[in-house]
């Protein structure tokens, strides 16, 4: 496989689209992981999230969340690093991130 | 019917469930109509915003936000009066609901 096909797409920072957030962190899984990656404050591997679900559910939610331009997969080695983009997302609605993260009694 | 049967059921402020607000707007119809509320700042009938679906549609998207505590919903005779529940989000999710309804560029 070369480099180029193991490249994820991920918006730019102007094509993340508000309801696409909203809509990727309106399930408790996905909100888990995010917060989760936000509590840490690093990058992650998948494996280092405790979610119950199969392994290709999971990989859908953390499609999701890269496709929304809430997290940035990247491969180091085989391993897949997650990240929270929170730059990109204070730059396009500021406060929202935060906001979310810091929701009080949320059930994981 | 009595007055009774018109109440419409809404979430108290405990039960307000952040996932259910984040789903509710990540819907573009569903957005539009909180935004347009809160711009007008008061209590609004459904045909005073403008969402191009027809009326079963319009009606499922206003029990969503009402259901999910977004929005309250009273009779005022026939007409139902659409609010905010710009308090209760708050106390609940400090600075979510500005961080969506502030957002920039969110088409309508």
């Amino acid at each position: 496989m070369s480099a180029q096909t193991r490249e994820l797409g991920h918006p730019t920072r102007e094509e993340i689209r508000l309801e696409a957030v909203l809509h990727s962190l309106s399930d408790p899984t996905r909100l888990h992981i995010a917060r989760t990656i936000g509590e840490l404050g690093t990058e992650v591997t998948c494996s280092e999230i405790e979610i119950e679900v199969s392994k290709s559910t999971s990989t859908h939610h953390y499609r999701v969340l890269r496709e929304a331009g809430v997290i940035r997969q990247t491969y180091q080695g085989t391993a897949k690093l997650n990240g929270l983009r929170r730059d990109d997302l204070d730059a396009r609605f500021p406060g929202l991130l935060n906001a979310i993260l810091n929701a009080a009694d949320v059930p994981k």
